[in-house]
């Protein structure tokens, strides 16, 4: 037993060794865009969607796309040092790296507790990430004589509705329901399956994080005088037309049902500037890109698209950007 | 319903226009080490322990820790191409990354089936992930009339014992049990839980993956003779000495403990090269590395550590490395 609390021990030390922990970094709050790929399909230099915010040295992510442990790292920071996630939707481009995170705690016995929150199914949607760590967290590290916690040991899960409001300590959070999806209004999908755009309302400054979405009036209200507003965006002509130029045969019809449904479920440039024009938002930041937008001139082309909507403070954001 | 399947079909497009897929590639096999990092505390550089072996353009994972998807389109692959993943034993280093694979899978409609293979766990472990995706799976695109595959569509599972072939048609795998737990022989979790060290026999070449172990006649003996022996290797003395150093109080019984459990699961860079020496390996590479080892001079120490030993060809892996 004192062998094997000794090397829970080791474990912590290793990780307080870490070279460039919260600890060791000035408390200055920051959003940092971890993974800034639209997914689902992995890309070869931006991420899956994830982001940081640090707010007196605490991480709180939002979203957390595969990789995200290690881009946390990246960025200088522990994946023990994560107080929150805040998920936007289940989409599995936006939580496939929450097991990883959750069971790279485990093994480095983190001992402060983690709070899930997230949309109608997260608790489910956890539930199972305890059922994947349960038989390795029994095996633990091999040898005789352990007793390791169980896989959900300090984690918590809340459930949010269309309008929530949370009070961490270091911020308040509000969940609005955005347009990502289409369910009829009241139907049974409509309550199942929810997702979100969140505002975080620091002391001196508040961000709003829009998700994955359609253009919403819901989340335009929730951005206004938002000192920064972050952003999905995707290029909707050019997805379709690459469909097309890669389908020649592809029907009419089946491209205008394409461009309906991402019409419908995310946001252009032109609308990304618009809704920040609209909200009077001090700087603006697109993520979630598609294309990847990696060449310079690509970056100038859509920054223009933007601009010709919105004439404030406007980045497109690559991994491991700090704002 | 037609919809669904079109964007069923947009999802398998967009998968299909990525630029570097396997099927762009000129099928040369090729071992590329995706992720280096000894685990499991995430590492700025070095991703967590994942390897890739490509032969005839079939992608086979030999684990996959957080992010390996990501490291897998970096290295020019898709998520698609993934036909099989081995797993060496249920620590979560090892296994992060497996639900963002399955997931991303999901999520972009792939077709062709993949199966797990690991030890004694494995189906547990894949059914977590199943439970895992299960909710975010049934709200799919978000589209009314949508009729989503279930979260294990063409996912096939297999447990492996010491001993254990299995023939995928590229290449005949053999697994051992190596030595990275001590239970005592016979006892019940030393049935429950295993860890293995896998060779893979192809038709005109061999390769043997320790996965994590310590010193070990029967890895040894499966190395015999192989074109490419990968290992693990730890700097056991270092470990101990940062530990202590962090902790000057710690009593030297503790600190002895530790290197006693150290040194029974993991090999130093001696180790690793008489390994290599007495199993007359034609190559040697090194990873799964504690310390980073990112320094060229930390590489040129540890390099002339295994050379002490071995006189083949010996490297120090970086993540994406190919050999």
């Amino acid at each position: 037993m004192k062998f094997l609390r000794l090397l829970g021990l080791v474990m912590i030390m290793m990780a307080a060794s870490y070279p460039l922990n919260a600890e060791n970094l000035s408390p200055a709050n920051e959003w940092i865009t971890l993974g800034t790929s639209a997914g689902p399909i992995p890309d070869a230099v931006r991420s899956q969607p994830a982001n940081a915010l640090v707010v007196n040295g605490n991480v709180y992510l939002a979203d957390a796309g595969d990789g995200t442990a290690g881009r946390l790292a990246s960025a200088g920071y522990s994946h023990k040092a994560v107080r929150a996630i805040f998920i936007s939707h289940l989409h599995f481009d936006h939580t496939g790296g929450i097991p990883a995170i959750l069971a790279l705690r485990w093994q480095t016995s983190a001992r402060e507790p983690i709070t899930i929150y997230g949309p109608p199914g997260t608790r489910d949607t956890v539930e199972g990430i305890f059922a994947f760590m349960e038989y390795g967290a029994l095996g633990a590290y091999g040898v005789p004589g352990q007793t390791p916690k169980p896989a959900n040991y300090q984690v918590e899960v809340v459930e949010l509705e269309d309008g929530s409001t949370i009070d961490t300590g270091d911020f308040t959070l509000t969940a609005v329901r955005n347009t990502h999806y289409s369910w009829p209004e009241g139907s049974d999908e409509w309550k199942k399956f929810q997702s979100f755009a969140f505002k975080f309302e620091l002391p001196n400054s508040s961000i709003v994080y829009t998700g994955d979405t359609g253009p919403s009036g819901a989340v335009e209200k929730l951005a206004q005088n938002a000192d920064l507003l972050v952003s999905e965006m995707m290029d909707i002509d050019k997805t379709v037309e690459a469909v097309s130029r890669a389908n020649p045969n592809m029907p009419e019809k089946a491209l205008a049902n394409m461009r309906s449904h991402l019409t419908a479920h995310h946001v252009t440039p032109e609308q990304v500037g618009e809704m920040a024009t609209r909200a009077k938002v001090k700087k603006l930041v697109a993520t979630h890109l598609a294309p990847a937008m990696l060449e310079s001139s690509e970056v100038d082309y859509y920054t223009k698209r933007v601009r010709s909507k919105f004439d404030g403070d406007f980045f497109i954001a690559s991994d491991l950007d700090r704002f």
